[in-house]
């Protein structure tokens, strides 16, 4: 037992050293892409939406390139939950990845691509099946803000009906540029748009700002189908002006909300 | 303290040489068994029904056997969350145990031999008291897709009622061959059958396929549920041709969810 | 820091004497409050019933003393959740602890001492506010089984008003001899007892038949509530017969979900 | 690895002794700023009103200063989740920090400042948007008393609608004394009062009585929408006399709840 720990000792040396080579090359290779900050804010953002319950093993998240705006960041093709600064990949307006290195794609980029492509303010999307919106895309109730946590929903959300520009067989899935540019329309200057049968689609200003908008979307869902219930169809939203006045509000205080749910699903500071 | 260090080095070698003997044998019990790899997706399919709610001290998973399509591969009787590979037996078609060495069996394991018998196509078979889905059996609510996610259930899934089969006083188990008889052909071309006061079945072409299933009807139950309440029965479900468009589209990304599941329930990759 | 380390030796193995030899005071004061078997089941039975949701803060659970049917046992006045061995205290059928040490006791234990006295089969029973079931002391609605894990419900449980026999203005408390007798008259056949405003009351021959009945009265509350909109009204129960035969089933697979629960609230095996 | 144990050890009892300082330093202005006991609870609260769901990134609880009833405590701006003592801040009635020191604070500490002027006897408050509530403040559904644990809401809470106040176009926070004064005022002799499309405030005598306060309101919320929907709007409620009783009887049992909720969101005893 006490031979063996000079020989481990060696073995762990030689390991760490070995790690730490490796993690200076992706370092390195992570510098290359992007702020550093930016996909540091992007990995924290596909942690968070899952420990939120806003995506499961699918959905997506992506952000805006810092220095090209014709240029966007998104993961390879796997469970958001699960992502790390490695996954992350560069994508151009026409949801073409830059450096593919033969990776899976996320057949939905075009989600990101062609978004971003119309609303240049727009510099991080979420796109999830987030569980309590699911009933107001399949209804035509209006998803509308209850509270003034989810005030960016302002005076109510559009939902996407893929019949009207796919027709009546497709998959459901925007699998290229024509349904994301469709979606996109749609979405308009709304931070939200519903797809119905599918999920929906929350759009922001920074990886921070969308990630809260997204997951306040759920709560409202859940608590605006509770409310109608409870009312029985009367339900008291905010007026529009409480709206914009309490999004502009909230604008100043996401940190707060992001250091609590980013220590949750990370560990650490 | 010190002194007993190389007593303890000693005990421990001893216990891992132990171990390791163990561990070995079991190996190579469970490799004649079938192929491990299948036998490693059974045990976690047992662990992530559990974790994701499907399953709690009840219910079963199974697999047809990988070379002998005549045999199954199930755990002995026990809560799904606790099964390892060395719970896991060989049955016949007949539900009979093929080296049963005194353990007890599942009561209900004709809801399996039957369906394998009766659907050559199918290799994975989920019982399950999976909670949202309940209602669904006890009324005459029809359980459909509300999302691209769920589509597999088509049109809509039958409901076994077990009066009919097995009259009016039975303990609602399927406790022999023409129970599970009977439930198979109800089953019909449905990946899902309901079990009135009971619970359901999904089947699959793999074991993968059969969890994802599993737990996205769960899923789709609890919003279909919501939904028709928000929308006071007028809900947009997706048509047939969308739903078996979606179906083919996900049995390709199945594994996406199957790594984020599988490492939530059992750790490591 | 080496030098320390005899030192840490010496400290660490007095206080391993002292702690052994207070675990064995303590195992001795046990082994004669009674079976340590059945005290180790009743510590299990706090802990599980509060993992599973059906206790929080308040509410308790007790056994029939094993070898002495006029006495049973029960923690001193605590969150069950937090309950040791050395918690659990022995009193009689009028409620009065045998040997209270200026320990604090749960002023409702009239509910255990009462319905031990009036029903010698029954050996345990937990008291509680398992959240699902108020809304149903509250309502006139007949708490039914709406699936065969529910079955012991048989063709629905009784509702106690305390009211009837404490006046318009209690306390909602058993605090006396009296509303006890009152409410174990009201339980009659029954495995379960609503009290409107409160909780219920469930009881049973065994700690695990008890904390089984616990448990599942739970969720069929919430299961039955969510049928009954789903339907509007319209549910599919189990019927007597159903219900009578599945009862005597499940009385044999109880070990089953015992150790999965056991396993997840106290750990180890 | 052996060589390097006595830098290790030394480089530990360095940073020990650091941290001890640290420590003391802290302890010590703690206790200039008021009984570390009260401080102790008041971080104790914000972890358990985290835990337990009450409050999420946002949302806040005070007390009244133990020696100065012109003073309360009140943390600076952040996730009640993360809250330290060395985060705890005094503030005066007017809602001034003491001693600032440049960290930021709750917009909306006015309606501490103004409950406490405007009553003598409250000694706790919690502000928080806990999610069952928001759709009784959206409809006029009134919130009343479904069970004993829940009996502080008296015959039903009272509504603040800040258009009443602030006109039509606010931001829906108080974010001043005019507004504070408003919700003191609907607040009245109740123990909660909600806000239309914002949240709740919740008052008691001391810090424990408010978190077991602001707990129950959120699962009587719950529970009570589920009644009304399940009793079609017929609900037995707790009459005055017997929330009375049973809320003079509740304030004895503080304790019990306390000490499991602490445990469980701070860890240790």
């Amino acid at each position: 037992m006490r031979k063996s720990v000079p020989l481990l000792g060696t073995l762990m040396l030689a390991a760490a050293a070995a790690a730490l080579e490796f993690a200076e090359a992706a370092a390195s290779s992570i510098k290359e892409l992007a702020d550093p900050r930016l996909i540091d804010d992007l990995v924290a953002a596909n942690r968070i939406l899952y420990d939120q319950g806003v995506v499961d093993g699918f959905g997506h998240v992506s952000a805006r390139h810092d220095t090209e705006p014709a240029r966007f960041l998104l993961a390879r093709s796997m469970a958001p939950g699960l992502v790390t600064a490695d996954d992350i990949m560069k994508f151009d307006l026409d949801g073409d990845a830059l450096d593919p290195r033969g990776r899976t794609l996320y057949v939905e980029r075009f989600i990101h691509s062609e978004i971003y492509k119309a609303y240049p303010e727009i510099n991080a999307i979420v796109h999830s099946h987030s569980p309590s919106i699911i009933p107001f895309g399949a209804t035509n109730v209006l998803l509308r803000p209850l509270y003034h946590m989810s005030s960016f929903l302002g005076t109510g959300v559009p939902i996407f009906e893929i019949r009207e520009a796919g027709g009546l067989a497709t998959d459901m899935l925007i699998r290229n540029p024509e349904l994301g540019a469709a979606l996109a329309r749609k979405l308009g200057t709304s931070a939200v748009v519903l797809m119905r049968g599918h999920g929906n689609v929350v759009v922001g200003v920074s990886v921070k700002q969308v990630v809260f908008r997204a997951i306040y979307t759920e709560i409202n869902a859940r608590l605006e189908a509770e409310a109608l219930r409870l009312g029985q169809g009367e339900v008291n939203f905010l007026n529009a002006e409480e709206a914009a006045a309490s999004s502009a509000t909230n604008n100043a205080v996401l940190g707060r909300a992001w250091e609590l749910w980013r220590q949750r699903a990370l560990g650490g500071s």
